[in-house]
């Protein structure tokens, strides 16, 4: 299937691309990689691939901003996993960053990963010209105060707080979403795509990050850790509002369903061959972990 | 003299760039805000000013690459003084970040500096084109894990431990100096130096750097708390191996003032109007602070 096919290209290009660093800084590469790789779905970089490929064949010519996107997404996660953030020891079924290799280099790994995302970013730009340029920006855009770190930071000054609703859709729409719209949005703008058509891939990025963090909020309290690789009822013992709390199980699940379909019909208005980006929305809902 | 008003146009410039921020975010430019606009000496912005000045008229020009300067090494300055790093309480005479927004947030803060830096570059990339996006590469790649986090790795690894001369020049050449070489070469490359004018301007960088590294560490034995705006003998009290240690003070003073020698007669080499950079070269070797 075209969605492991790309897994696994991508996979195999994470394993490798910090092979053989050494120096006296080697420590900062064996931090970094071991977040890199102790597994993910690596649902930015596929969703980056799928929608380049809708406009151009060789979806490899993507691999470096699908790196960058995968990159500031783990650094995100390292330094939310931190001990004054919301001081996780589970990872994908891992020790978290900071359990392996102390909190201060797993700070630096974060920062790291961050920088390493914009090198990348960069010298992609440098070889490729403003297409390259436009769907870095949107990532960098999304990354920020005004998309991930905007959201995280709300999530933070929130704990043991009850918010209201538009609060907590500020909080989840730029956390997770404004990154996987970015994912979606850079594969179309370099790939070519035009207005209208990033106009609807901008709103199916909208739903389809809305459900994966509905889903998310589900397998919180429904889940299982093993099968999750992180601890369950996180938010609950942190004392979280989410959308369970907010709004109850069962209205949840029927949401999933409902974004879900919202966001194939979006696909399919698309006149374009999105047989496997609507296999990874329907995969991404039926997810277990 | 020029140097001043370039440093009081710049932190004109700072003191409004997060003004009015509002929404439910509004914390996290506060907390940029406030590390940005402590003080500061503003070394690297006007040595971008200062060099991009040797080729063209108007330096607020690259204010852009100014700002991002600044912020990557005021980034750099929170996360160093965190509780799982250096453990600071003062900075530039006032409480660090964490002491004043606690830690999550200082967190956050100085990911969204690293974060905005980049949004800015990119902003001044897409709208200025190839030289632009060549500096760009210089602060990015000088900011990483072969940069500025290279350094700080092999400086956090090392607490408490004896280095040898070759780790401790690696450490300082990356942590200090890198970014230092930068703001020299992003405004000579963006103003369009030579390619021989650049090699030049590279050891200026390198010899600057290290001046201005040991000079840092003379402050850290003989400066006096109330000047510097930071707690004195904190390499002492880390058990950090630092210049002063490795080669004695007295030895330390001359090879400051013979790397400034160096870096005189490099900028004399130029055949450029070279007076501003050289006042600041000697400011630099004769601060307090």
């Amino acid at each position: 299937m075209v969605i492991d096919s790309i897994k696994d290209y991508f996979n195999h290009e994470l394993d490798n691309y910090f092979k053989g660093k050494d120096g006296f800084n080697k420590i900062i590469y064996e931090a970094q990689d071991y977040s890199l790789r102790i597994g993910g779905k690596r649902v930015r970089p596929t969703l980056c691939f799928l929608t380049y490929s809708l406009y151009e064949e060789d979806y490899k010519k993507v691999l470096p901003l699908s790196l960058a996107l995968e990159m500031i997404h783990t650094y995100s996660l390292i330094h939310d996993d931190l001990p004054a953030m919301d001081n996780d020891d589970l990872r994908r079924g891992k020790p978290t960053n900071h359990k392996v290799f102390g909190e201060a280099i797993a700070i630096l790994a974060g920062d790291s990963l961050l920088n390493e995302a914009f090198n990348i970013l960069i010298d992609f730009s440098i070889k490729n010209g403003e297409k390259a340029l436009l769907a870095t920006k949107e990532i960098t855009n999304a990354s920020g105060a005004e998309g991930m770190i905007g959201g995280q930071i709300v999530d933070i000054i929130n704990e043991g707080k009850e918010i209201q609703e538009e609060e907590l859709l500020y909080m989840h729409s730029k956390k997770t979403g404004e990154l996987i719209k970015a994912s979606i949005l850079s594969g179309a703008i370099y790939g070519g795509a035009s207005n209208e058509e990033l106009d609807k891939l901008k709103s199916f990025g909208e739903n389809l990050g809305l459900a994966f963090q509905i889903k998310d909020d589900i397998l919180d309290v429904v889940g299982n850790t093993n099968k999750l690789g992180k601890n369950v009822k996180s938010d609950e013992n942190n004392n979280k509002t989410n959308f369970i709390t907010m709004y109850g199980l069962e209205y949840c699940n029927k949401k999933c369903i409902e974004l879900t379909n919202e966001c194939l019909e979006i696909l399919n208005s698309l006149n374009k061959d999105v047989k496997s980006l609507k296999a990874l929305t329907l995969e991404l809902l039926n997810r277990e972990n």
